[in-house]
Formats: C-alpha cells, structure tokens, sequence
C-alpha cells in the first residue's frame, strides 16, 4: 500500500520495513551550507537543469516519443540502455524537487519532471513493458538478449525514480508506472516450476534494489521476493557462468568481487537489501566477506574500484594500475550505495569510512566544478605525454558520453546525499558524514535532533548542538571517528576530552548523556597532512607515497609545475609538509606544499633497461616546490599530467 | 616478370629489387641443428601439420568453399579477416617446403598446399576480389568498411602467401592469384584525380609490405607504386583520424608509435620497405625516428610491444604495465620483420639486437613446447589467485583462438626464421643471429659461406668456419656482439683477441681478413647471468630486477615455489646468482638460482594503505632458492602464478 507523503529530507534509499533486521535507521538530515551544499548548488542550478537538454540531443527523449506514438523515427543512440539515462535523471530531479533548497527553480524542475515522467507513461506498453531499444530496433522482441539487453536493469532504474518521485512529492502517477512494470516482470520471471515463463536474470543487475525499495514503498511483499530471486539465480549458469554477467559464482560462495564492477557492486547492494529484510546471516556473510576483500584487495586509494579498461572490470587482488586505473565514475556511486547498506546492516563504521573516501576523492572526480564536464574513467596518473584518445573513457571531461551513464548517476547521488550521513537506533543517534546541517532521527519512540557548524574538509572542528532530545532520558550521540585520523579531542559543553580519555571504539566516539536542547559538543579531528604508502604487494604503488589531509586524497598537476613535465618528479619525504589554504584556486581549497626534485635520468639510447647495479639513482636536480591540490578537483584546467603517487628516490 | 624459382632456403622476404638503396642483402642461411633448430622442429611436425584441421573446424576452408561453390552454408566464424588465417597457414607451409627439412612429410604438406592454394584460386572472383564476409555476410558489398572489413588486409596475406609459394616451389598457380588481386586493387584504388573510383586505405596496415614483395617477386613496378599510394594516403583522415587505425599523424610527422601495436609495425615495416626501394630519406628518417622512441619508452623487457588490452594498442611512454602487458604475440611478429628491413636499410646491429630479444622471449613464449597450444597476449606477470577469464586474451595456454591471427603469424615467422639471420654487402658477410648452420652469400659478386656450430644460447661459444672464400680477397666477417654482452673473446685461427684487441664497432665485431676455406673463427660470449633494472620512468618496475641471461629474460614460476605464491617473493640482490642446466625440465633449459625470501606482510585490516613512516619494511620470512625459467618456457606445465620482474625489498 502506498504511503503518504513523507516530509522532505526524505530518510533515504533504504527504508526498512517491518520486519528489518537492520542495527541502524537511516536518519534524516538537511545539509545547509559548507563543502557539500555547495557542490549540491551546482549540480541543481547547472546539472540536473541540463540534463532535459543533454537527453533531448542525445535521441533518449526521442526514443520514448517515439515508442508512446508522438513522434516518428528511428532508435536514436548506440546502446540499449539508453533509457536508463532518463529514469536516473528523474529520480536526480525528483530528489532535489525533495530538497526545494532551489525554490527559485522548483516550478521550473517540477515541469519538467511531470512532463518527462508523463512521457514515461505515455510510453510504457498496457501490460506495463517499456523498452525503446528492444521495441524500435528488435522488432519488439523481449528478453531474448538477457546477457546484453538490459531490459531488466532499465526497468530498475525506472522503479527507482518512481520511489523516488513519490517519496518527493507524493504523487503517484510514476510510482504506478513503476509498479505496472514490476507486476510485469513478476508475471513473465520465475524459478523452474513457479508457472512463470522465463528462469531469468539480468546480466547487469539493478532491478534487484530498485525492487527491495519497491516493496518498502508499498509494502507488498512479492517484490521482495523477486529481488531475491534474482539475486539467487547469478551465479548458476544462467549467462554462460560469464564472471562479467555475476554469473561465474554464486554470491554466498564467492571469496572476492570480480566481474563488471559496477555489476558487483549493484548486485551487492542488493544482496545487503535482502539480508537487512530477511535477517537472512549466509547472505550478510557474504556481503561482509566480499566487502572486505575488495577493500584490502582492490580498491585503489581514492576509494575508485575497477581496474581494467576492457571489460570495465575488477582486476586480481592488489592489481591497482595508476594511468589505466579504471575507476569508473558510477562504480564509485555504487560503491557508496553498497556501504552504506552495510552500515545501517551492520552499525559498522568501516562502511562509512569507505564512504567518505569515495565521495571526497573517487566519487567527485567525476564531474567538474561548474557541473558541466564528466569523467567516466578516474585515472591516479596522467603521463607526460599522454596521447587521449577522446570517448567515453578519455581522461579529459568531457561534456556528455555515448555511454552516459555516469552523468545522471552523479546527479542522483549529489541530490540524495543527506541519506548516507546519519543514523538512529533505539541508543541514540550516529553521525556518519560531517555537514552543517541538521541531523534528525527517531530514538526509542523520541524524536532527536542535533544541528551542527563545521568547515569540514578545510578545518577539522565539527560544532554540534542539540536541537531537539526527550527530557530525562539518556541516549548516545554517536560520532565517527575517521579511519585516516591519528589525533582528536572533543568537548562536551565546558568539559574537554583528549582520545584517552574519551576512546573510540570500533570506530565510534559514543557520547551517552541525558541531553538537553542546547548542550554543546565540539569534536576536532587533527587534520596534518600525511604521506601515505600502500600494502607492498601493490606492484603499482612500490616506492611511491601519496599526499592526504583529513579524507582529501591529493594529487600534483602539470599546471602548477611548469618548467617540465611530472614523471621526473620525485617527493623528499625527509622535509615537512605545509598546508596553504587558496580561496582563490579551484572554488576554494586547501593545498598541500611539500618538498621535492626533478630527478635527471641520463640519455638511455635506445633500449630503458640496463645492469642494476648501475642503474640505481639518478641525480637529483634543482629543489622544487610541490603544490598538491585535493584529487577531486584535478582536470578543470588546462589540460596537463597529473599523478597521485610520488616516486620517493 | 616471374624470376625463375630459388634454391632454398630462399633469401628472404626482403629482396631488394633493382634500384635499391639498402645497406645490406639478406643472406642464405641454412639452419641445421640446436635451439632454434629443435623449435622449427616441432613447427614443422605439429604446428604447421595440425593448420589444416584447425583452419576446417574454425570454419575458414568452408567459408572459401561457400564462395567457391563447392558447399553450401552460411560464413563460419566470428571475423572479417578469417580468410586472412588460411593465407598465414599457406606463406607457412610453403617457407616449409622450401626448406626441405623434413623429407617424410613433404608429400603431404605440398599436397595440403596445392589443395588449400586451388581452393583460394577456385573462390576468387573472376576480377580478382575475394573475401568470403563480405561475399557471404555482407551481400557482395566491397570496400564499404575500410575501417574495419580488414579485405585489403586479407589481400595483403594473400599476396605475400603467393610470394611465398612462388620463392617455395617455383609454381605460378598462387602468385597468379595474388596478382589478380593486386591488379583489381590497383584498378580500384588510387588518389584523387587517378581516374580510381576509391581514395581510400585499409584500417588495417599489411598489403603494404605485400605489394612491395610482389613488386620484387614480379619486377613491376605499379605493385610498388600502389605500396606507397597505400602508406602515403595512412594520417590524412580517410579513416576519421583515428590512431587505433594509423590514422591520426602521417607517419613523415609521427614523433612515437601509437594506436593498435600491429597496424602499426605492420605500417612500419613498408615504410622501412619504400624507404629501401626508393631511397626516400625522409621515410627512412621517420622509420629510424620511430624505432628510437618505440625501444627507449614503450618496449617492454621481453620486447613484447602493446600495453593495453582494450585497444590493442601502445600505451603512453614508459607506461609499461607488467600484469596487464598486452604484448600480442603477432606484434613481436611484427617487430621482428619491421626490425629485419631497419637492419638491412641501415646496417645498424641494433635492430638485431631487437629482434634476438624478441625471437627469445616476447616472441618465442607465443607457441607452447610442443606446437599445440598458444598465448594471444603475452603478460610478463600473473599474480597469485589470477582469475582468469578465458577468452582469446587469456594468460592460460590455448589451442586456437576465435581471433587466430597469432598461430599461423608464428608458424611462418618459424618456418622462414633464416631469413633474418645474416646479411652481405659488398665488403663482406653479417652474421645477425648465431645458429648451428650455414651462412651463404655474395660478396661484390663472389660467393662466400661460412658455417656455424654452437649451443648458443645456453653456451656462449659460436665455433664459426670459413666454406667458401673467394681467393686472394679481403673481406670483412661481420659477427654481432650482442648489446647485452658486456665480456667477448675471439680467436681467429691460433690468435687469440680479447675485446681490447678486437673492440666492437656499433655493436659489430669486424674481422677482416683474407679469408681461405677452412680457416676457423671462435667467438666466446660471456654468459654470466645478470641482474636488470628498468628506467625509472617505468613506474611499473619501481624496485624490481629482471633476471637475464644472455639473449634470455627469465621468469619465476609457481610450479617451482611450492608453500606460497610468487606476490610475496623478494630476491636478494646481494648474494650470487647460479646457472644450473637442467637438461629434464622444459625441453632442457639452463635455470638460474637465485637467494630471496617470502616477506610477511602483517595482516593490513580491510584498509591497505596506511602512513608512509610505519609501513617501510615487511618483515623477512626464512631464505627461499629461488629457481627462474626462461621466459619462452613459461606456462607449459601446471597453471600458476608467474613473474618477471622481481621486487628487491
């Protein structure tokens, strides 16, 4: 049964329903001002307003007119996902129409929303199918091409703007296309036996959360189910056992991700949707096991996963390439999609250090300043010299790809942000993600509320205030530590704790008190910058350090070193580093200044491998000011080599 | 005109026509016994007698037969250039039968040829096009996808097939064929204002190199001509600028290779061919330019080129990826011929000095022991736990490829490897490469001849004896010092030389002389295995070692490390290296042992990066002999774990 409308911020993609065998709630929070709202600024007065432009020349809003009989044409585009890029723009707008911090462009938003969802409807068939790939180019036929079609992974999108148009304005008329489609799916995909025609499953998986959040919105249950259908028949040869597909292994019997990463990833998500519904302990397993063995195995430094061009691909463990990284913008969205999952799954505060990083670095690499350029591959390493080939996977922005998929995921995620920062249980309140904004949740019945002041990432204070707290009762406020921070101290109205004498435990900092509307609390996280080095099994890495403040990963670009290029740059380690905030550079940024060299490499002739014994160091050259900038913001000016890791001799 | 047919073993594939302007002349050689010896062996046994059935399961005879009319059915097969393999398969077998070496299956081989070569003749259109996609797939439409239809490709194999069987065998039957088609290219190909109906090129380089040997096979002129319309019209856009297609810079511009690694060689190896036939210096400067840059920042150690997968194609300079090594066994192919047609323009020993590294290594790996089973792409690392995926692109042996370009490009490159083994000029005899056999050539109009024992490379001694000389004459034997050899001796009757007396000149040791019949020459070349690093540039190889030892990269197995994997192995650079021939392992090889250890990495949690100044030093697990193969033999007993470069801390 539907819901009503809820009040915006809405409390975020995972909504337990009842039943949950979740440890957190996601909590609801309004983002005011600071490093985030404005990144949120920009991607509603620039990207999700251009988006209905970019869909327009790009054939996708062609293709749905087509199909609803409005216009006349052929399929316009080169892939049968194509849809997708509409669905995931409507749940971007219909988010940010949720936020109405953009009260000037709502009515303007809201238009174009209702006007582009009525054309969904319009274009979906009776019996609830919609696909104009499948229906103008393959004459109709549906789900012959499940390794590659995407029909069901395009429906999933679809379903996911539809919970997300009605929790932002409670309408229904996408959320009944949304559920046409799905009672389609449930009359025509079923296990052996069940009546239904097809024993299916998507080669790239989507439609499984998309489900899971269908049935917490309406709280029917076979959604539910087929999700978890789904989840359960990859992995059993269903698409030729292809590792691509998720089909090689099963979930519950896999030791690492592997595969398309954005697949994985997706198809993670949704085996952590399950076990939050059904308590069930071998998929929560898995999902743990899997998570951990990406992380200390495949991730690269920026939180970016994906290490092959070919197949977009994870690579073997600690197979982390800097140039060929590939990183792919949306691997990093669902990498934070899946962790966060985990964390309100497990009350872990891993899962949202991994978030962190990926949304400061990997994540926000991938759309320029001004909101009007992407990156779908997040390379750690330009080269001097570099040939770019342009397309999709170019390291240059560009300002849409053939493939855009990347663009209208970041919007989504840009405009849902606030339900990855916090979470309630019956003890109190968790704050992930640090934002001045306002942290609200439900404790043991009670309505919580905590507002909070901070500069974070630039500066390390986070200045909270209760807002709102049940009078007489103790509960926990409960702060993450950061997995990168070495040294904090927090206050606690006149009362100051240094980390011994208020620990962290398990990631937490818990501050149980009786709170009372006003009481105060000051944490400072010790934001030196640091050099760091990587697990010497990462070949890639060997002899290199790279720069971090606080949750910033930093890279050095050819445009702040003129006079050569930067593979001869070589960072002294033994000299101090020094933090120079730039209000003028890059909308605003701290950099990071450190010592170093370009080294002189003798003539090689012809052939670059000689005796060892000879060949050990080159001379160094004239002392050099390095200037790092945060990784996030590279590739928005001129373009240059760029690299994350330093060479240290 | 058709020369009347050679002795073998022919001169080669590049005779240089009247006019030429090379510095050198391939000479004769007959290849009799030892390493490369027993290699041919086997390519002449199972390799090249096993084609046929391959070439008919793979559906590629069926597909000529289609054409032909003597089946019926659709095309076979998953690529355009199919047809491209049995013309491989056809320059293979008649560079075998030109030599003879295997008296008992001549019968059978020259009747497989004659067959296959009257079915190519039997399918060709009566205007001299054929191309069995595009006759069966594509409804008889010509040149209407340079880019990709791969048929002027396809020509070119044909052609430089019919060479090959004419030199063989001395039959005109092939060569007729290859003419017509030379001739219907020529009709319909040429610039603008030529009265041709196309200006246009293949996205694929390869007719080039094939209408400069039919220009020398046949004396006519057009066929050359045609070869330079060809490579002249690559970098002007007709295929949209694209680098992958040699496309985007016209090579008298290029500054270092790029785009897909074959295309490229391929391109280059005709260029290196006008250059010769022409005189052109501007060619020749752009073709000795690009060898420069090739070697001195793309080339890996084993001379394997290509560094990305999904492309194909060159990386940027000094991108060297270890793991993700492209390295295409046809591009060693490739570099090799191009390499061969650079020595003979120029004289220079270090194109030799390429094409000994790459015979032995990037090369050489491509082929199993036995002939059965191939490597596509030829990694130098595969790390523990390798999820491989199968495919053409796998690190796992297999017996054909659904894209088999490389094993028939292998079995030619075997059956005519005397082709690229010595030179004369007019001063005197080059000996290039060093086998048991018989050098022969003309020195200003005299025949000279030298013969050759030695167990190179696994002995450095090369016992060379003068069988032919003209009387009373100095002139000049020329024996390469190869450019890894840092310690020589030579003796030349009773007088012995060490490398102060006899100093190498530009990578030549010149030993002129007036020569007589059954004087004797013993050239020592010291073997002692040696420890290699890489420019520093390479970040790939940052503080690692590759073990050589001669002409030979080695690698580490895991078959030979059993209690852990290869990812953990460090070698210790200061204690000896050992040489121990093992004449039961691989065929017989000469192993090097070297000390090292496993390190312990501490369990790094779910995070592998963590701060610079803590995470110096794993600790130093108990000594381990390390065992290391030839390069060239890897991957031919159990799957495993393989490296090259070795970490040294």
């Amino acid at each position: 049964m539907p819901r009503t409308r809820t009040t915006p911020p809405s409390p975020g993609p995972v909504r337990p329903g009842p039943g949950a065998h979740t440890a957190l709630r996601p909590a609801a929070v309004g983002i005011r001002e600071g490093f985030w709202q404005a990144r949120r600024e920009v991607n509603a007065r620039t990207s999700i307003p251009q988006g209905p432009h970019l869909l327009e020349s790009a054939g996708n809003l062609h293709n749905l007119r087509v199909v609803a009989g409005t216009a006349e044409g052929e399929f316009q585009g080169t892939y049968p996902f194509q849809d997708s890029d509409v669905y995931k723009w409507l749940e971007a707008a219909s988010w940010q129409l949720a936020q109405r911090t953009t009260p000037e462009d709502d009515g303007e938003l809201a238009d174009a929303v209702g006007r582009i969802a009525a054309l969904v409807a319009d274009a979906q068939q009776p019996d609830g199918y919609l696909n104009t790939w499948f229906q103008l180019r393959e004459g109709g036929k549906r789900y012959e091409d499940l390794r590659w079609g995407h029909e069901l992974y395009c429906a999933g999108h679809l379903i996911q703007a539809a919970v997300a148009h009605h929790r932002a304005t409670g309408g229904t008329e996408l959320l009944d296309v949304g559920r046409r489609f799905a009672d389609h799916i449930d009359s025509v995909f079923g296990p052996p036996g069940s009546g239904k025609p097809i024993d299916g499953i998507d080669g790239h998986p989507e439609v499984e959360t998309a489900l899971v959040e269908l049935y917490r919105e309406t709280g029917e249950r076979r959604y539910l189910d087929l999700a978890g259908y789904f989840v359960d028949r990859h992995g059993h040869g269903l698409l030729g056992n292809e590792a691509y597909c998720q089909d090689r292994v099963p979930l519950r019997d896999a030791t690492n991700v592997e595969g398309h990463a954005v697949r994985q990833l997706y198809l993670l998500a949704a085996a952590a949707d399950l076990a939050t519904e059904t308590g069930e302990a071998e998929l929560r397993a898995a999902a743990e096991r899997l998570w951990q063995a990406m992380t200390a195995t495949k991730t690269h430094v920026t939180g970016g996963l994906g290490a092959h061009h070919d197949k977009e691909d994870f690579g073997d463990p600690y197979e982390l390439p800097n140039e060929r990284a590939y990183c792919e913008t949306c691997a990093a969205i669902a990498s934070v999609q899946w962790s966060w999952r985990m964390a309100l799954l497990t009350g872990e505060a891993r899962y949202s250090d991994l978030i962190e990083r990926t949304l400061y670095n990997g994540f926000l690499a991938g759309v320029s300043l001004d909101g009007e350029r992407w990156l779908y591959v997040n390379p750690l390493q330009v080269r001097d010299g570099h040939t770019d080939t342009g397309g999709d996977q170019s390291a240059r922005r560009t300002r849409w790809f053939r493939c855009a998929c990347c663009p209208p995921n970041v919007m989504r995620l840009l405009a849902s942000l606030e339900h990855y920062l916090a979470s309630t249980d019956a003890d109190g309140l968790q704050i992930h993600q640090y934002v001045t904004g306002r942290y609200a949740g439900d404790v043991d019945g009670t309505p919580v509320a905590v507002s909070a002041v901070t500069d974070y990432p630039w500066h390390g204070a986070i200045a909270l205030t209760v807002e709102e707290a049940p009078e007489e009762r103790p509960w926990t406020l409960s702060l993450r530590i950061p997995q990168w921070c070495r040294e904090y101290r927090v206050r606690v109205g006149d009362t100051a704790y240094d980390q011994t004498d208020a620990p962290v435990s398990d990631g937490w900092l818990r501050l149980e008190r009786t709170w009372a509307s006003g009481d105060q609390v000051v944490l400072e996280l010790a934001l030196d910058p640091r050099l760091t080095a990587a697990d010497p099994r990462v070949d890639a890495l060997r002899g290199c350090v790279a720069i971090e403040r606080g949750p910033l990963v930093y890279c050095l670009e050819q445009v702040d070193h003129p006079g050569g290029g930067l593979d001869d740059i070589v960072l002294d380690t033994t000299r101090p580093l020094a933090v120079k905030h730039r209000p003028d550079l890059l909308g605003g940024v701290t950099t990071v200044v450190a010592a170093g060299h370009r080294r002189h490499i003798p003539d090689a002739g012809w052939w670059p491998y000689r005796a060892a014994e000879g060949a050990g160091t080159p001379s160094a050259g004239e002392p050099l000011e390095l200037t790092a900038i945060p990784y996030y913001a590279w590739a928005n000016r001129q373009d240059g080599s760029m690299r994350v890791w330093l060479p240290t001799s």
